[in-house]
């Protein structure tokens, strides 16, 4: 099997490398959304991302890939305690997958007659530790979308049915692609995503040769590309691992506060997550930035992905999303000034 | 496991945290639903007000939660009489969920074949003695509101299949919240629920900016901050325990029920549960007021909440149905005047 | 358990009260329909007129509440003689029934083994001797309503699967409401209901506190409340008696005749079923009068009830069904007058 | 068990008595089709017409109704060859029948692993030899109503299921009513039913008093109401006998086939089969006249209903299919003039 | 059982005898498609066809109907080898018919589990050797139609599930109908019918007679009629019979194929099925003709059957299907002037 | 068996010829689109190229076609080891065809209760190391040409149930066909097919003659035909041969990869599949021409295939795709210049 593409080596697309990777940092970011054109290296970039961090441990046999057999859920009789190292899971969600598939099916006839706790675990405990990826999001059920970003919040998958219930650890990065095109999400279910970003194919000839040399390259001189590309990779997996360690440390002073309620304000987005995640983005970029408090460039940075996809439409206002971001940021905090700031 | 959010800590919205605390001191007002922007801590207000009651005291392994033995229904089979303390209990009721899950099924084959009666108990039996939460409740087929809110006004749940007949207690208080931009419930069905209250977005800076804080306080130092807000739900927890046991003794001066008749009137309410809501509303009130009478304050208090969603529309009238409780309010009872009351 | 609202104390709704109290009399009107405003006490009404009747003696365990085991279904293995005394059944035929659940289910693969008819009783079987509700009866599958008005006309229930066949006695008084601005019944339907009624919202201020008031006293002092109206009830019951006994002997002189077919074509009435019903409700409140004969005071009482629902939509004639009688009765009677009639 | 309202005392509808009596005498027609309104009395009139019939003669317990236990169907399994008289079966198809319902349904795994033919009879059984009628005709699905005339036509119900068959006699007249303005048939199904007619509601009031005069009898008085109308019955009976023995001599001269296409062309009816059954029906009626060949007068009697079902929507021309039949009829016949005919 | 109708005595409808004659000789035609007003004798026709060519002799109890025993599937398992003689099977496709029952229906559980291939036979092992007749065909779902025109094309019905195989011979003619007033068959599909005709009702006074007259005949003095009109079947049965011998040594002068190009050409038929079609077709004439080489009268006469129904829809010429081949006709081959050509 | 038409005797569709035989040169390149007119021989393309290819050596019995033992599944249990030779084998996908019948269906319960992999492989088990054919794939499901694609692309047929997974190879050309004017693929479908055609109907009777007599001369004179056309697909078999071995070591020059990538932007074609498509069918087209490096000539002959289903709609420019791509390419190569390049 060849290995996946390196993230290092994706050629361009940074608003949706630094969302994917925001998401590797600070789980609780809760899912990216990627809305754009077709072919423009959305699956690609999620297997890149998972191949570069760490394997994980895992007890063998363990369903839901838990990393001490105590945490293996005793419905799955895992006999084995031996850890084994396998890459981070990446599960595709297919489309017209039935609920029963996504989390698992209790078979209560059995349960029932033979007392045992009979459970065929779902797609969700196959992600455990990794990432979902739906591509074309928009095509799927309401309901389905809805339990998938509560597992994804919650990180738990609990199923129940007349009495029974089984639950195990479902911790996952959501990653949604979709083209608005051809279908929307509810106002509802959008702003459950963390974060959304928008990806174009790149209309420079030299990137665009760029891209092709490097696709064309793994292709057919597969070693020597890696041999090239892997040890970026290795630089940005400890740069991933260091900010981890970092977040929790991270300050956030009054007037971060008080910025993120004003852009908020401003830009007139419902609800109160459109704060929330834009503090926890910007903070989760600090300390991939190394640095110890939050501060505007870091607002500045995450606001497009972290507010995008939770305005109203305003029908007196023909600016699309994320122009209408930019603009009230320089509103709000003035002309872009990286030093100052 | 994390607390919930405390109730006391939740900033404005003060109308739904009104309708929600009065359902909590009078169960007759049959569910409360919630209209309004996403995002804005509805289920968060629920789960909130769940665990500010007391905890519930219930037979071990009881399936609908009773407090005596003798109250768990036969076809349980609980051979435990001890009793356990648990939080009030708060159940989600998924979209797209069957009717068969939520009132339990009946195994017909079973209970011929062997004589015993073989049910699997549904939501309705873990939402007795709690809450039972919809979320976008306008997106659930009728015939399942319709059985909630029968179940809700009753107490009970009749599952009767082919001369076989089940009957377990369902007392639950019905929060439901929605969208109206994504679709309406039948004005049949808006009839059935006792109080409706409107929640937006806060636009002022300040506000937000509290949200935003005690959210964060709550996610990253949690232990301090349920230090700060435990002991004020602890608080409103007693006032709440007051209420109940004053509510039977307010008395309801003839001038009330001319007041209640003739709001109801005057708005051209459909229908007389627009009157007996608004009494017990009022009267629940004033029980957490303190007052042994029902007074025009409490009517005023509750009138949004008790009649908005009774409105006929009134194509010549452009305001909306909050504004035309407001107006009528201030026709019939006169300009607010809270000393004079 | 609390005993239903008095029929008694109902405030106002004359029309509806007349109509529920023939078809006591007279079973044969096959059915009131009762349009009207939500809220509007209609559930109360049938609930109460039930309990207003004498309680039904019936054999112990039988699935049709028969009066005598010979009546009770051989396919019921009623095993006891005993007669029990219960209230007059109330059934309510729930949204979205199945047509199995109105009819009962015939378990042909058990007949065929084991040589026994194994039948399931239905609500048609629940609701002999007593009344089958209906709220939204519009909303309601056509065939489902069809099957209701057929055995509702019969007075039995046939269940017929490949060549078994299990009939049962299945007379019942079909009560349904609906809003007519949620949607209609076909006049095929329509026509099959004996009587209809509308009901409005009262918009007298004292009429509705009255009611504010009653309703409040049957919650809260329910045993003076109920002191005070069970004697008036009982005096219904008995003239109710007495009118079922003397209906065989209420004479219909020519004149009756002619009036009803006169008033019927005046108005255009479809079909044949109006004149019919007319001359039936007007012999029952004769005999509720303690009249022996039908007189065109009687004629006038009833005829809105009978044709209302049976006027063919006239583009030309703006007024409403109701206006339109009472315009034809005076065009055909003259106007009223009481005395002389 | 009451007996059906005698056909003699049928006030009025003549059309729709003479189309029924015509399939009595000449079962090929295949089929009446009622147009109109409701409460005409047309499920009324098939229950008169079948008790108006001289009694079959049928082997005990056959399912099929046969005349002699040859054949009886040998899946019937029918012991004895006793012989029982029972009434013309009149056989109900209810709306939303299934088609196993109607044809019977074939048991293949039995049939399989016993050896044995499983099947279980449906309502074309149980109509054989008698009257099936269909109200609402126009809400059955289309593929119901083609199955039905198909059998209607052939006299005979075959069920194929993967190589098995069953085949039992289906002769029965297909009555079905329906109201145009609740849906149409497709002109394909129309056609194959052979005669139509249109009932409406008397506008005349003696005939409505006389109407109601004998339903009243009919319910308060029927003892002495069957005994004036059960001999004009027996006459009318003798009647039919008399014709469906003539009819095979009945001739058809030159002049009346003529007649029968010039009418169909200047009518622009669609096929051939109106001729077909113009023919046929004239025959019928000249039987029941008690004449030896058809003549213009008999072709006059049943044009209208053998037509009128058959015309081409014409955008130019407004009249109804009844008025169009009846113009045409004057062009071609010249002006009615029964003597001369 | 009497015997259908003559095919040499149905009167008219030259256009459509003729293609079902062509499809008698050259089966390679694959399909009829007759498309018009109800009653014109469709399903006659066929029935006509297959009783007028020879009956076939085949093996006892083989389900399709195999001439010898070595060609009848090993999953029938048919014992005798004798041979019996039947008439040229018909069989109809009744509306809402299942693919299963079409293709017939492997029961795989038997399959695997006794190792039996358990195959219940459907309608195309039936029609092979015959006929298959879809009345209505517009109305059938697609995937049937296609299923229907893949096996009539190879002459062979497959049916394959998870591995397991079942074929058998199904050479048959497809003749459906359809009214295009009713629902239009896909493009796609009518391309795959070799030939279609146009039938109406005669409007000439002496056709519809004569219809009528033989039509009554055939009903009231069978014997007679089919004395008649059975030795010209006959007659043509043997035409048909010498058609079949001759038709391989028909000749295509190049410039019959020139003709059949330009003429496609000129009518911008689609695709090139419709040259083909109308090759087969000439040549299937001439040899019906006794001619030893397709000619241009024979081009003539089949074009219209070949071609009408491949025309791209025109939205700048209103003629319709018909008048446009005829118009080509005429530009391409000149005036008509059978002696010439 | 008949063998099928030869591919090098198919007239003209020089396109359609190129793309299949560019994919039987470089399977990477995942699918050919074929759009056009009904009855220009789509699928008799993909049988004849199937046909042209040399016969695989295959496992007996094997179920995946392989051409080792040791490549046979497990669960296949394939006994022999025995290689036959087969024709290269071409699967159809019929419309309305199941997820279950394409991918194969696991048993589940046998394989619990039995511990036996139990897999009923589907049709992309057969299609192996052959072709999938698809027509009208415009009105297959979306979720069934997705999976098609993605199996196409990775080569292997993954079907997982409830933790059990089988696996098997699935490499297949996928010809998909269909009528633009019937349905249109979704943008993120088309993008995925690599290659995509036009057909049109001949409009040069010349060429309609040459195409009929073939045809004519297949069917009538076969074995002439086959020997006068099947050396000519030997040596076309030869030089694809030639061309699959050649491929790896075709270079491609800097200017080659510069050339894609300005095209494309030019074009404004979505996405990055376009250059990478490009890049491949010029390479293997340079294979074919026996050449060793890339040039122009071979990417304006493969542009048209490999961009035309990719271009965004563009309302202000009429020209169809192939005009805007020929246009394209034309501003971005200069015109024509065969020898030059």
């Amino acid at each position: 099997m060849k290995q996946p593409f390196p993230f290092s080596a994706i050629v361009g697309q940074d608003e949706m490398k630094q969302a994917m990777l925001l998401t590797a940092i600070e789980p609780a970011l809760s899912g990216v959304l990627v809305f754009g054109d077709r072919g423009t290296g959305k699956s690609t970039a999620v297997r890149a991302l998972a191949a570069l961090l760490p394997p994980i441990r895992q007890v063998e046999g363990c369903p839901v890939n838990s990393a001490r057999a105590a945490e293996c859920p005793d419905w799955a009789e895992v006999g084995s305690t031996r850890l084994v190292k396998r890459p981070t899971p990446v599960v595709d969600l297919p489309l017209g997958v039935t609920e029963d598939r996504v989390t698992g099916a209790l078979d209560i006839e059995r349960a029932l007659t033979r007392g045992e706790k009979a459970f065929q675990p779902g797609l969700l405990a196959r992600a455990n530790r990794g990432y979902l990826y739906i591509d074309e999001v928009n095509l799927l059920e309401d309901h389905i979308v809805d339990l998938l970003l509560d597992v994804a919040q919650s990180g738990e998958n609990v199923v129940e049915r007349e009495g029974l219930s089984i639950r195990h650890p479902a911790r996952f990065v959501l990653v949604g692609s979709g083209n608005p095109e051809e279908g929307e999400l509810r106002p509802q279910l959008l702003d459950r995503f963390g974060l959304s970003v928008e990806v174009t194919s790149p209309t420079d000839v030299d990137q665009r040769i760029e891209v092709l040399r490097r696709r064309d390259a793994y292709e057919h001189d597969n070693d020597a590309f890696m041999k090239t590309w892997r040890p970026r990779d290795g630089k940005l997996r400890k740069r991933i691992e260091a900010a981890r360690t970092a977040l929790p440390s991270v300050a956030t002073p009054e007037q971060g506060l008080r910025d993120c309620a004003e852009l908020c304000v401003a830009l007139g987005a419902d609800g109160l997550r459109g704060e929330l995640t834009l503090l926890r983005a910007a903070r989760a970029l600090a300390a991939f930035d190394g640095q110890d408090e939050v501060g505007r460039s870091h607002l500045r940075a995450v606001a497009p992905s972290a507010l995008r996809h939770r305005l109203r439409r305003d029908p007196l206002d023909e600016a699309g999303s994320t122009a209408r971001v930019a603009r009230t940021l320089g509103d709000v905090f003035g002309p872009y000034q990286t030093a100052a700031e």
